[in-house]
């Protein structure tokens, strides 16, 4: 048995793709709010789309955001219940007011996990009606 | 200004979240295809649903998938249209016929991206409908 088949040997998550509207704007949402930078940019003549790729780091690394766009766009689809995405942020009220003012929609306010707990949470929609989970932890990655 | 308020010091994508139906159906299905392991589970009262974390690598530095049961679960959602994640892997067929012998449905068949292309992908959708690329670059990290 090769070593492509062992599974996990290889495997990584690679990244999270959200259909957008309004590229540029997406780009810039999560350019300013969150920091990101753009890693690449693509064309697919055969999809008809374009797309950028943000996030942290070097994308043979690390996951990141595909951001496209067809060039003939469909209707919005705004019923995207069952599936979100998380950013851990220093300054959960801070980054949350940014988002807003950027264009999110504002769906939770930051508030602590549990009663009994030090971490916070929210949500926000992003442009697109994206759902997006803000995590501030006070100590590593329980939440 | 503080540190906290300087976007991109502390953002890390931290984890994507799905709901499914069925969580040790799911916990099964994403050890046994992809070869995730499961990083932690919680259980939220609150929200009234279990957790369970999996993925590749320690949660505090990787993004880890965070696959959710609603105790009392609300009708399935097969309308996602607009996301779905990547998982790169190493021998692309394989991996996808496992899936689909692992209660995956078949999308798209395993193809060269393009055709003047050496890299693959497939698309497949998980036990609960989510979405997933399969990847295969034969150098590095593009598409």
């Amino acid at each position: 048995m090769s070593i492509s088949h062992r599974p996990g040997h290889a495997f990584r998550i690679r990244h999270l793709a959200l259909e957008v509207q309004d590229l540029e704007r997406s780009v810039a949402f999560y350019q300013s709010v969150f920091g990101m930078r753009v890693l690449r940019r693509r064309e697919n003549p055969i999809r008809n789309d374009i797309a950028a790729y943000v996030g942290y780091g070097e994308e043979v690394e690390h996951v990141s955001l595909e951001l496209y766009q067809f060039r003939h766009a469909a209707p919005p689809v705004h019923e995207n219940r069952g599936t979100h995405f998380a950013i851990a942020v220093d300054g959960i009220e801070h980054v949350f007011c940014r988002a807003v003012e950027a264009g999110a929609v504002a769906r939770t306010q930051p508030q602590n996990n549990r009663p009994n707990s030090v971490n916070k949470f929210a949500f926000i929609l992003d442009p697109d009606g994206h759902e997006i989970e803000l995590t501030e932890n006070s100590h590593g990655g329980q939440s």
